[in-house]
């Protein structure tokens, strides 16, 4: 396990609201104020509105609130009376608190790896509690960085009984959310009902295009001049979820299948990561079937 | 009409070859050493082979050759007898000819300024012969620049006459290629038969997603977060010519379907004004429903 | 003059405030709690502060406010107790009241016909007062337009007598601030003063890289595999300005140094049409020799 | 050690010719009907002439070449006749030999490990035969692949002394280049000299912004919008060599100078990794200060 206490440290009165209700004039006076009256200092602020006129109001806020550990408790209570004024959902998060992670990954390693480096460097924020594959050809380079691997085959046959032992997994190490690095296994509905707005997947094309399986091939059929990744939250639908990111890479037509395999690698695996730091960093909030991404 | 004196006299002697035939040993030696005979220098060659082993072979060869006005003929009788041993399809091309170009345009404006700006200062090297459009929002700003203007409404209910129309004006301004720069109106597949991989249209979405109308309603509508542009060679399905360029531009939930037009206007600009120089330049070869472009 | 009033109307009722003062805890709740009592709705919030314990804070509050016309000089008043506590500097925006500007060329057009363009056709909301040049080339094209068009040579001897006849004309038309659309002299620090941070330059490099003259042809020189355009507000330290935009474009070995002018023209008119959007929906910040540029 | 047979295998008759000349007519032709008379197919052909009329012509021709390993010889051979007519510098290189690599790093381990898998999955065809570092840090990572891995301290003091270790181990291990993947080390001339435009070095900004030291938080205080990286061959003349590939990501005000390093590596990463690809298949030509890169 990566230690992550000078996080915690540095993070100690960190502190970010989430808030979600219909737009009118005082919310940004009444939060604003709610957090002053606990010594909060207002760091990073974000606020969108599906509509000026009426419509959805989405804000988060990230403060410095000295002594938050003690005051916590107290301030969600508190914000329960702001919150039933203006009807709000809302969320009260501890930086300090750092995400539980899991991993599933097939045959192809780039994506695991890029997490697991970015991991190991300290620039992704989380612990990585478990990584679960259907083949076994990862198996050493997770163990060798001391995460437990465990290896889950999974066929359109054995899905059921698969998905039972995943769950366990994933409750066992209290994961926080999955990451599904190029895992080409589809969910059930009742896994992902499990899991809502808590599954990334990275699509290998830039959605909608080339929805469903072989993007890259299908890519080098129609001759197209850029290549591109999605990642998105998982739904029901296949490759129909909330888009988190998305990126391209230029190609031509000396790119054959296997090229734009090798050159989708690199935008899939910054694509990828990207998604999960917007995630880690609470940045995130699904509103139907789009993702407002506050940065 | 710009004076393209100065081009001609700068290409005097500047010739293109074009070449495709089944790929073997022996082309590059045999078109090289046919130049070479007749004091040319390349200046700029490419090649493609779309296998290395079998398949077919590409080649797009710049030469310098001094009195090539006089030689021109004489080559084109004599590079028969290479083409004939190679099975060749073949074009030598005189720079100094400058390919004359009509625009079809409907209300939009952003990409037919575009093309008349790039030309008036001399970076688009063609005679603008006219522009036809079935509106008349265009008709000053063409006008001013000395440019004809001719407005032909165009309707489902017209259609077959406006066409007429519009093949008379062409053949009388002996056009040879035309783009659509955002004109709205289906072209009847006999009329795409008289300008085949003459039709240059800017599609303003990143084919394959949101083929046909309102791409960027529908782009908004997913929540992507990239919005493109295809230019790409006018076929009889809609949408699905070969794709000669594309381009996108990055977006947020904060972009609306407005903000998403106005954004994506200079990536069609852009992604316009280089498929038409390449066109322009001889750069791009059709092979089959993809493009060869030589850059 | 284009027409407005469509702007105007839309824009009656919206506001944008913005502050600058020492952070500390409750800036934001007396701000909002201001604005909510003058029953305006906040539609977006940016703010950054330059450290988080300490230094400088900075916010940029749009409001939607019905009867602003009527309010505006009481929230004006009002507003001096809530800065007076903090130590504002601050500025309150009527929406409506479009920004006037003036364009200074030489003799490229390009940066110029990007400007009238955007402006013609609606996406750059400015008056477009005036267009001052020290050569007759653009002159026609800026007429057409209906824009008044100065010519006044200007060189390094009559520098003091021109510049007489810019502030003269600048305050005859009211102008806010100044566009530099490749305009080719030196400005005087005297004339700067009059319009610190309104004065728009466009360099045509990655600045810092090649400041001063000539820098394609020293990027060339150089074999850079990237040539980039600079926006920066006019100091008297020549190009040394706050940034305000970059971007860059791919070149390759080909490239000479009219071929990097080339392409960089188009990266030159894209960075200055943003930076001058921005600035004229005063979402730029000054902060010493940096630029704040919340979107 | 990778194997690589299955490389090997695959271009077992894979050749490249590498040939620089005066500029004049009738190269091409007697080239191509060199490798014609040896049977061989091109299956890539890049050139480039410095000047149109006179000036240097340089080629890369890669061909298919039945029995290639029989006839390597007898080419050589044979050529000398051809570059004796036109004076050319030549090379006639085999794909099949796979290039040897050493890599020099300090504490920043993230281009090392850009290198280590792209090695490692298969993607960067070179035999990476030993890793060089004036710190331990990243010794295990190394030695886990099964590289050795070599520790030297170096500093100003000793830099005679461990230069003179540095090429005893790059003789033993017969090294083709050098990668300085983050090496915070200066070269002296006499070490650069004997591998002359076969050190790659990775430079973190887009030069020749930021020349030296510290270039990150240059950058930052320069307010720049865009941070780069630039790979480049390794000459006397600190961070004055022939760039071969520059890139840059975008940043803003809230991006600090540790922010800035952390953006930046990625951008490190995908340039420098491009750069070694590129060397690795020969497609770098140095002319003078700049590189010709054909791709």
């Amino acid at each position: 396990m990566k230690n992550w206490d000078w996080f915690r440290k540095q993070n100690e009165n960190r502190g970010i609201l989430l808030v979600r209700c219909a737009d009118r004039a005082g919310i940004v006076a009444a939060v604003s104020q709610f957090l002053f009256s606990y010594g909060a200092n207002i760091i990073e602020s974000h606020q969108y509105s599906t509509n000026p006129k009426g419509g959805t109001f989405f804000i988060r806020i990230e403060f410095e609130c000295p002594g938050l550990r003690e005051k916590e408790a107290g301030m969600k209570l508190g914000f329960q009376e702001v919150a039933r004024v203006f009807l709000m959902e809302w969320k009260l998060i501890a930086v300090r608190e750092v995400k539980r992670m899991a991993i599933f990954v097939s045959k192809e390693s780039h994506c695991l790896l890029e997490l697991l480096w970015e991991w190991q460097s300290g620039d992704l924020i989380t612990e990585l509690v478990l990584v679960i594959s259907n083949h076994e050809d990862t198996k050493d380079m997770v163990e060798a960085l001391g995460v437990p691997f465990y290896y889950i085959p999974a066929t359109k046959e054995n899905r059921q009984e698969a998905e039972r032992q995943h769950l366990t997994l994933l409750q066992e190490h209290q994961v926080d959310f999955i990451v599904l690095a190029r895992y080409m296994q589809i969910l059930t509905p009742s896994f992902v009902a499990n899991y809502q707005n808590k599954i990334i997947n990275i699509h290998h094309s830039f959605l909608p295009a080339f929805v469903g399986a072989k993007p890259y091939e299908r890519a080098y059929e129609r001759g197209v001049k850029l290549i591109g990744a999605t990642s998105h939250y998982v739904t029901n639908d296949l490759d129909e979820g909330p888009i988190i990111e998305q990126d391209i890479q230029r190609v031509n037509h000396r790119d054959d299948a296997e090229a734009l395999k090798r050159i989708g690698r690199s935008v899939e695996r910054s694509v990828l990561i990207r998604a999960v730091k917007w995630h880690l960093e609470d940045r995130i909030i699904v509103d139907g079937n789009k993702t407002i991404v506050f940065q």
